[in-house]
């Protein structure tokens, strides 16, 4: 199309430029209309083929499910080989894998968006249908968080520094809350990111989730707590500093940890053990050997996080400082720092579990090619 | 599939159980990759289709950019027929809400999500492909605001009154943060809702987006100003208090507004006025006559608005109360009256020149066919 130019108007014989001009507005409302009916056919027919895929993921599905409740009943009885179970298992997490991770994840009814999301954003689909988006949502989202662990240990570090050069000792109000807004921003918008990525199959821990909400929350609170000035304002700012100096820590943390979970990742991804959607966030995990770095770092921030907020509850308990918002973030604090210890040991325990069971694994491999048996139970299952 | 049941392992003769559960497990593996297959192949076609329509589209769309361009100079010349050039635009107009309106649309590259969006929630997509999806979110919006108009009545009627029966003329900070601290997420998650509605093709002026930028900026000020308790809280207080008088009228115009632009655009989609997914958001519109009701209302919501606005100025620069947050909500209640009276004045002069437009082309269509000339003007352009 397009080679009928509507520019030349008044140039072909006999008719008027007018009538041209009108030809021409009819016959692209004619192309107008047939792409119309082009484009509502090819969405109703994709509609149809994908509603064929769906019922046969569904079907699959519940043939998993059974074949999960099988396994389980046989691994009860006495005779049953346990050599078949783990190529079953095999199977199984194969067919699994496909579908939570393969093309068809995307046209599988989506998981609950969950209330947050529905809070904010309303009813409307998060979920990208093509893989290549879902990966860039992925990408994207770790390089914010990459930029935002600068920001963490930047903004901090200025206000202190400020503080004892130019401020006297004395932290105004307006910086302190322009922070307290920026992390109120940050945190929702973290929240927010972390939904979605569930919404499209990262397996990231409700913890740091959850964590993030009662990080805004006590962002929100921090900011309607009034930050006082002279006289002795550095007893009575006393929370406030030890609050940024937590911060520093958390960012130079999450910077190490950025870096090296983003390896890992790529790592556990080439091993073909990760789902490229999946987060490792958070503080427990780094690539072999650099775990032993960030171990102590992280329960060193945890420490220090359930200090601060003893601290807090304490000034409020003493009386020298007797606002509600410094027992609510003082709460919040020690909360976080708990709720932070127990999964990044529980995730440990997981891991070290997971390292045993591969050891006793590989040993078993070993003995079992060492006896004629294994050859034979071997040829037992296939 | 299904019928070669998982769970009846043991029952078939000659094989063992596990071999049983073996075969089901390397079936279902095998279905999950042959759906892998189908899956990524749909995907896959129906992209090609997809950028098929799309390259069919972009084409249209110049072609109604270079008609549109002859029509403007065509115009210029003495001689040209303008019954002809109103055809030529009703064609152009039909194609080009086909375009935007229409299935098509869904697969057009989508307008651009705008930096609040990109802010939040990073790259995710947030249009729907499917008509209904996006008429779901509307419709959403639309109950959200309806809910939403009722808590911004109740929730600073009961302050007030709390504040006379039970707290003796003095507000308590707590319960005042916690109504700011709800507008805050009420601006920001409306603020999120319109940028998505855009996003999914729905007109709504940009002044009211931004007004709700304002709005969430005044929330977030107002959480860190502090509300001073006694002595003499009633002329400290003075400011919240027309406040929360303003946030009254104004829930009880989104009330009015809300049921009376429902009816309005449904009236004007029934017309063909109007697109499914216009919001007739704002301050501007009702159903012909009640808009003599609404208008008056509105006008006088904008001038409290202002009014609200220049006391909390004129307290800072008196000198009652010196702190910055006073004057910034000041000066941003006196830019969102001044705004929304603005747009609100624009609205109303675009809708009676529409009208006058109408009563002349009426007129003019009388006169015309009337007169023995119509017949043959009309004959000479189809």
């Amino acid at each position: 199309m397009g080679d009928n130019a509507a520019g030349d108007g008044g140039t072909s014989g006999g008719r008027s430029p007018d009538h041209h001009l009108l030809d021409e507005a009819t016959r692209v409302s004619e192309l107008a209309r047939e792409l119309q009916d082009s484009a509502s056919a090819l969405i109703s027919r994709t509609w149809n083929e994908e509603q064929g895929l769906r019922q046969r993921a569904l079907a699959l599905e519940s043939d998993l499910r059974r074949l999960q409740s099988s396994l389980a009943s046989a691994f009860k009885s006495p005779s049953f080989d346990h050599r078949c179970a783990e190529k079953v298992e095999e199977e199984m997490f194969r067919a699994k894998f496909l579908l939570s991770d393969g093309d068809v994840a995307s046209l599988l009814p989506s998981k609950d968006h969950g209330r947050f999301l529905k809070m904010f954003l309303g009813p409307v689909n998060v979920r990208a249908t093509r893989k290549e988006v879902r990966l860039k949502v992925k990408e994207e989202y770790n390089s914010y968080r990459d930029r935002t662990a600068f920001l963490f240990l930047l903004f901090p570090s200025m206000l202190l520094f400020l503080r004892s050069w130019i401020w006297k000792g004395c932290f105004p109000a307006l910086p302190v809350q322009l922070y307290q807004a920026w992390l109120l921003f940050l945190y929702t918008s973290l929240a927010l990111r972390e939904n979605i990525l569930r919404v499209n199959g990262s397996d990231i821990r409700p913890w740091w989730v959850y964590h993030h909400y009662c990080a805004m929350l006590m962002a929100l609170i921090s900011i309607t707590w009034e930050i006082k000035g002279q006289p002795d304002c550095a007893s009575k700012q006393k929370g406030v500093q030890l609050f940024l100096v937590w911060a520093i820590m958390q960012g130079i943390a999450m910077l190490l940890q950025n870096r090296y979970q983003r390896q890992r990742l790529y790592t556990r991804i080439a091993l073909g053990k990760a789902k490229r959607m999946d987060v490792v966030w958070g503080e427990t995990a780094g690539v072999e050997g650099q775990l032993w770095l960030l171990c102590p770092i992280l329960f060193i921030l945890q420490g220090f996080e359930a200090y601060v907020g003893m601290l807090l509850l304490r000034t409020a308990f003493v009386g020298v400082v007797s606002e509600w918002q410094v027992v609510a973030c003082g709460a919040l604090l020690v909360l976080m720092a708990v709720g932070n210890f127990a999964n990044t040991v529980q995730t440990l325990m997981v891991k070290s579990r997971f390292k045993a069971m591969k050891r006793s694994k590989s040993k078993h491999d070993l003995d079992l090619s060492s006896s004629p048996t294994y050859i034979e139970d071997d040829r037992k299952c296939r």
